[in-house]
């Protein structure tokens, strides 16, 4: 599927092989569910290895590994090429230790998801469609918190 | 570290090699992440298959694909052992279909977080713990929102 279809269509069409390709190139890495510490809405999911867990705690903002620069990924400062900085307020660690929550603070007038809306608006978080029919595959826009132009 | 160290203790030591595991238990699982549809806390992050997925929107409570039970793990209704079934209110995908947020109803009085307080109380949430110290791995407890007895 290309990659307009998968982020725009309402396809369901889940990258099952994306966390074993993960895994192979870059084994010490966790997940992290970045949230927006105001609206509670989630942003995203990223991973990030020991590196990048310091770089976040150091610069105050959001680093992750990146999956899909370089050939054994990169540290990815969210917001170096977008602008949208994400700044920590807490970093939190679940009971068994093998994921991280952020609450972070977005800019305003900028999106978390690197998509745009059908009229060139941002969006808010890259978890804007839901599943509504399992049988058949469909997917539907939902509305977030904060989209906009 | 033993578990209750893990679980209860203020020392950082997080397990990068986690994902790795569940990727070579279960090449094709994605990461779930699970929020409390009215109160926006998250919950907890998971791990699902297709089969899991299909049994979540088919039964309407979460289902995962459990990484530490059994040698190529199993389903893994959650709640069936502790009562704490998390009704399902939308599924969402994220823009690179690699990752679920699931919005669930969480019963009153029951926490999502298998662990207890010190005073035998039940944790809302997972992320029960944040980090303040970098350099010297310190965790601290973070109140929840509805965390009680």
């Amino acid at each position: 599927m290309r990659t307009k279809e998968l982020e725009e269509g309402k396809k369901l069409n889940l990258d099952f092989g994306k966390l074993r390709r993960v895994a192979n190139k870059c084994p010490k890495v966790i997940p992290v569910v970045v949230q927006d510490w105001q609206t509670g809405e989630v942003l995203l999911l990223a991973y990030a290895n020991e590196q990048a867990l310091r770089e976040t705690l150091k610069k105050g903002v959001a680093v992750f590994w990146s999956t899909s620069r370089g050939e054994y990924g990169e540290l990815w400062v969210k917001g170096e090429t977008s602008g949208c900085f994400l700044e920590i307020k807490e970093v939190r660690v679940n009971c068994d230790q093998n994921s991280l929550l952020y609450l972070v603070e977005k800019p305003e007038g900028i999106g978390a998801c690197h998509t745009e809306d059908e009229s060139g608006g941002f969006r808010e978080s890259c978890f804007y469609r839901k599943i509504t029919d399992w049988a058949n595959g469909k997917l539907v826009f939902v509305q977030l918190r904060k989209d906009g132009a």
